[in-house]
């Protein structure tokens, strides 16, 4: 079954656990520092139709900055719903209630629903579907009233929001009076699959079905794409273009240059690819609920698992951050993976690797393989995770492998833009999804283990209840003791992740010698289970290791990781360094000690690393020269002072201080 | 004394050498074949006024193609009348005249004169100065106008473009009802101060000075920036660009972003960027005149010091290309330079390096240091020599040091922005004038030889006639006779530039104990000269070495030089390579041996290069993965397989047939 947000409360997360602690961080400190901030930049308002001054600001083009404001407010309320059903909250269930009347009230009599075009542009509706993220709005709403229709047990958000669905079918869809339109910022489509999987609506499903079939049409309206058409009608030069936009016709900007089926590489904008490919891939989970897509499941898979694949092996760093170019927030050519801006590029927003982690859950229902969890979890654990302060209240947007004085390591309590905070505070709302798969029948049962921690789950097959608990104190050990718990005439089989950086190495008690690993899980069958209701899996892989990127990226680096986290080094446990360890090396056989520290700000552990690195000194005759020099007068990487290095694992980051500089991969001789 | 297009016939070059054989190519078959491309793409005509169907096609913006006709016809007409002087051809001689003829008659009664906007936009003129090349034109046509007045004698073309001027300086300067406007592509200035040195026209250097002085102020037009002003005016969107001004208010792509004196950096487009600080060096040049120049030549000649400096060391490639960014034909940040478009980049037009063949050959005025002409030689014999075919015909404009599939080692024999061709044609036309400077009085005479060859110099100083002859096999051997021919009473200083590269290995015959070495230049005083009119230098460095990009470009290559040479592989000598050479390796201590070959086309000889190198085998198990696993597991840098290597200099590439695979650095362990 897909769509985790609407699964995590089968989940409780118990502790201790590093995913624990984070959580209650989110819903005791996250959760109440954004609302302050949408009170005080007045997005909290918004949607009770009075108009501020800032609409009148016009410094922004083509988005002034309150047409992302419903969305921003959505993805709180859709977070905050996730959090109450973990822990109530007097003063974020008031304000879920306060925000929901202003919604209600915010409906035009046709079923229209965003604050922009109401308040500031009320004759524009639809004409900039491309840049304006009308329906990205509307998506992110819909993914709050189910929130909020599952929290709340009411209809008093899916109601309106299901009439502005209705509404949205009869301005676009295929018709000759309809606009052939497809969302310029992805994530109505899967919405509108999830919104179709919790209430049956055939509009939603219809709605996301074109969308994605209708979508990189470059003769859809009236022989042109959809977005040059629509260009035209406001009377727009056909070279006038955003910023982000790389060139006038840069449609690959938003996934648009052509249908997702011929699609061989990921492009453009990182949050918009895979918001859009998890819609794709909600579609074809439908069959999984036993519902047809009417698609070509075969060919979206194989569009599917090609973009995958190219974005995992060619443009994702070390950390499962995506999107090396600044301009266009997005991905750049293939291997093209600079560290941080001084070596031109690194953005890899939190949106995106949520994005990839939403994806990655989906796939794992299509194609059960190791290698989707195993990016699902180096993208939480460390792209995603770093964008979040330990206590809660910072974040960052853009997750660079190495600081520069043009952007140091630093975090930001908001944005302007501001869709990372609210993402992430969702994201762990509803985190419990993400941690296994389950379903089957009495005869049939199953649990896919995708992510280790503290945790248990309870479902239902057939009106029988199964629960299967796990404890372990991953990510720092790799030890993790089950306890299932199902009526014994009902066949369960347990699927454990092995993770591919374990090389295979792992010990199941009570031992099995027919177990098999399928696909990167080791499968326990029904005969394991029924004999053990209590067993434990010991995964190595512990033990510090250096990775590097693939050589075509010109990166000669080596990266520290243990487990699923990656390492880094910062300027407060190195305090030498003046130059963002640019010139800073370590050799990939270099002896690695481990020290347990603590947070003191949260009681948390966390193991820390030492090592001895190198500094390499450049030659300063370099400077003021050509390089048609022979070598021997050209700078050399001299190594030269060791230096005792301390890394800490990249997710704490910018937390304890420090003047901003920081690295992922050091040089390697 | 600077203008070495005003020069160069005082030079003659004497045979055989390569730069002889590339002038007598470009005078005998290069002229002809652009004129030939002239008239078959209309341009030839475009002065006759006559409406062309390409008029009406409006697919380009904000350059049609036709915007930039009057400087490929007045580019072509410079050049032209450079290569008449050094040999007759009634063909040329014609078609100068008749274009000349169709010059005047395009002329309008108030000067104006300019093809585009006299034909397809009589309404239009001086409206959009940033982008449509209308100064540029006019730069073009007073170079063309120069040469032709030196060559004809007469001011058949001198005297409608000192017309044009004139009305230009109606039309912009720091009047109250004036545009304070400067071109949007540079060029004009030094066109103008040109115009001012040979004709003493006050106009051209008020006109000149106000834009090299307005330029870059962000106020300067109602409190605009000009070119947002004029935007403005249009009715533009602010956010309207065009495709290679990277984001809307991205002025630094024509280096408007501040005044030329706080430019600590050199940014945007690379052509624009080495005509304007050319300009700018000849307007503080203008001091050597004995014309005082009216601005801060100190403050100015710090500003272009700082720009060079900041180009050669962190932006310029070891060919001596210049320019990574495609979008914008320009600089990137320091140290960005990828070898080829699947790295990410490199452009290298072939007109950025003859620009700053011609910034550096002013600077050696203002500041007599080899470090300018090493780059002036390191420029013409590969970033730019290789931007024209062996037989003359056939062209590069982009010159990356590394082919890839999107990219081929190839040539065109025409492009539809054509400002490379004949930009190549008269350099070669006037390149006599870069070879040597030289002047002073009867007490204190200098020639300063910056390039080796085998050519002639004869010049007076106080009517007393000097005469120096160098006699070489340069680039191949680095031995070179001089012979000296003065009255006794004329005491002649001869410098001879020790390039970096021979590591100030040189032998002087006959010898001279006093010889002093200045700033890279060996000074022959007049004792010496009196003594010896016969003399020669040895200069080391022709042993082939190995040279590499500064540590911060993360290029970790070797490159095979020889003298002023950068060489290259080429598959053509490499039948077994099939991806560019992406995964082949040399280590900086191989054997290389040299062998004589000759050009079988021109019966040309030159020195290949023939070492042994490795090639980089990556494992297979790097794709599909991720890179989270221990390093041991990850793609390997193995040098495998050795494989003999032939370098030829990278002048020659694409010369020679074969599948389009090319590179300059090789892997270096």
């Amino acid at each position: 079954m897909s769509h985790p947000q609407t699964l995590f409360h089968q989940t409780e997360f118990h502790g201790p656990s590093v995913l624990r602690s984070r959580r209650t961080t989110v819903s005791r400190s996250t959760a109440h520092a954004q609302l302050r901030k949408l009170k005080e930049t007045g997005r909290y308002e918004c949607f009770s139709l009075k108009k501020q001054p800032i609409y009148d600001d016009r410094s922004r083009w083509p988005c002034p900055a309150p047409v992302y404001w419903d969305s921003d407010v959505a993805k709180w309320l859709e977070g905050a719903c996730y959090l109450l059903s973990d822990e109530y909250d007097a003063e974020i269930d008031a304000a879920v209630r306060e925000i929901v009347g202003m919604i209600r009230g915010a409906q035009q009599e046709d079923g229209y629903l965003n604050t922009w075009f109401t308040i500031a542009e009320p004759g524009k509706r639809w004409t900039n579907i491309r840049d304006q993220h009308e329906l990205y709005c509307a998506g992110h709403l819909i993914e709050a009233a189910i929130a909020h229709g599952n929290y709340y047990k009411n209809n008093l958000l899916i109601e309106p929001i299901e009439k502005y669905v209705k509404h949205i079918s009869t301005v676009i869809g295929p018709g000759p009076d309809q606009k052939h339109a497809y969302p310029g910022h992805p994530e109505t489509e899967l919405a509108l699959l999830r919104l179709y999987t919790a209430t049956g609506n055939q509009t939603a499903y219809e709605l996301a079905k074109y969308f994605i079939e209708e979508r990189g049409n470059q003769k859809g309206q009236e022989g042109m794409s959809y977005y040059d058409w629509e260009a035209k009608q406001r009377g727009d030069s056909p070279w006038l273009h955003p910023d982000s936009y790389q060139m006038h016709d840069s449609h690959w900007y938003n996934q648009a240059h052509a249908p997702i089926l011929e699609q061989k590489s990921v492009e453009g904008h990182a949050v918009r690819a895979m918001y859009l490919f998890t819609g794709v891939a909600d579609l074809l989970c439908l069959d999984e609920l036993g519902i047809k897509s009417y698609v070509h499941k075969d060919k979206y898979f194989e569009a599917l698992s090609g973009l995958w694949n190219n974005m995992v092996d060619k443009k994702m760093y070390l950390t499962g951050g995506i999107g090396s170019m600044w301009q266009w927030e997005g991905f750049g050519i293939d291997y093209f993976l600079p560290q941080g801006s001084d070596e031109g590029g690194c953005y890899n927003e939190t949106c995106a690797s949520i994005g990839v982690i939403m994806l990655a859950e989906r796939l794992l229902h299509l194609d059960l393989n190791s290698k989707y969890a195993d990016i699902m979890e180096l993208c939480l654990y460390n792209a995603v995770m770093t964008g979040l302060s330990l206590d809660g209240t910072a974040f960052t947007y853009v997750n660079q492998l190495a600081s520069s004085e043009a952007d140091g390591n630093r975090r930001e309590d908001w944005f302007d833009t501001s869709c990372c905070p609210p993402n992430v505070m969702r994201l762990f709302g509803c985190l419990g999804g993400y941690l296994w798969d389950y379903g089957g029948s009495v005869k049939d049962a199953y649990v896919n283990v995708h992510l280790y921690t503290t945790a248990k789950v309870t479902f239902q097959v057939e009106d029988q209840q199964i629960v299967l608990e796990q404890k372990s104190n991953w990510p720092w050990e790799g030890n993790i003791m089950f306890q299932l718990q199902a009526p014994i005439f009902v066949a369960v089989t347990v699927r454990l992740r092995i993770p591919s950086w374990a090389r295979n190495q792992f010990t199941l008690t009570p031992s099995y010698k027919a177990a098999k690993l399928e696909n990167g899980y080791l499968v326990l069958p029904p005969p394991y289970t029924a004999a053990n209701r209590a067993f434990s899996i010991q995964i190595d892989g512990f033990k510090p290791r250096f990775i590097s990127p693939h050589p075509y990226t010109n990166q000669k680096t080596s990266t520290l990781a243990r487990g699923p986290l990656i390492y880094c080094v910062e300027d407060v446990d190195n305090p030498w360094e003046q130059d963002h360890f640019r010139n800073v090396g370590i050799q990939s056989d270099s002896e690695v000690t481990e020290k347990e520290e603590e947070i003191d700000q949260i009681g948390e552990r966390y193991v820390a690393l030492r090592s001895v690195g190198w500094i390499r000194k450049i030659d300063d005759r370099a400077e003021s020269k050509s390089g048609i020099e022979p070598d021997s007068s050209l700078p050399q990487t001299v190594m030269t002072e060791k230096k005792d290095l301390t890394f800490v694992p990249y997710y704490l980051r910018a937390n304890r201080g420090g003047r901003g500089h920081m690295r992922v991969g050091l040089l390697r001789q």
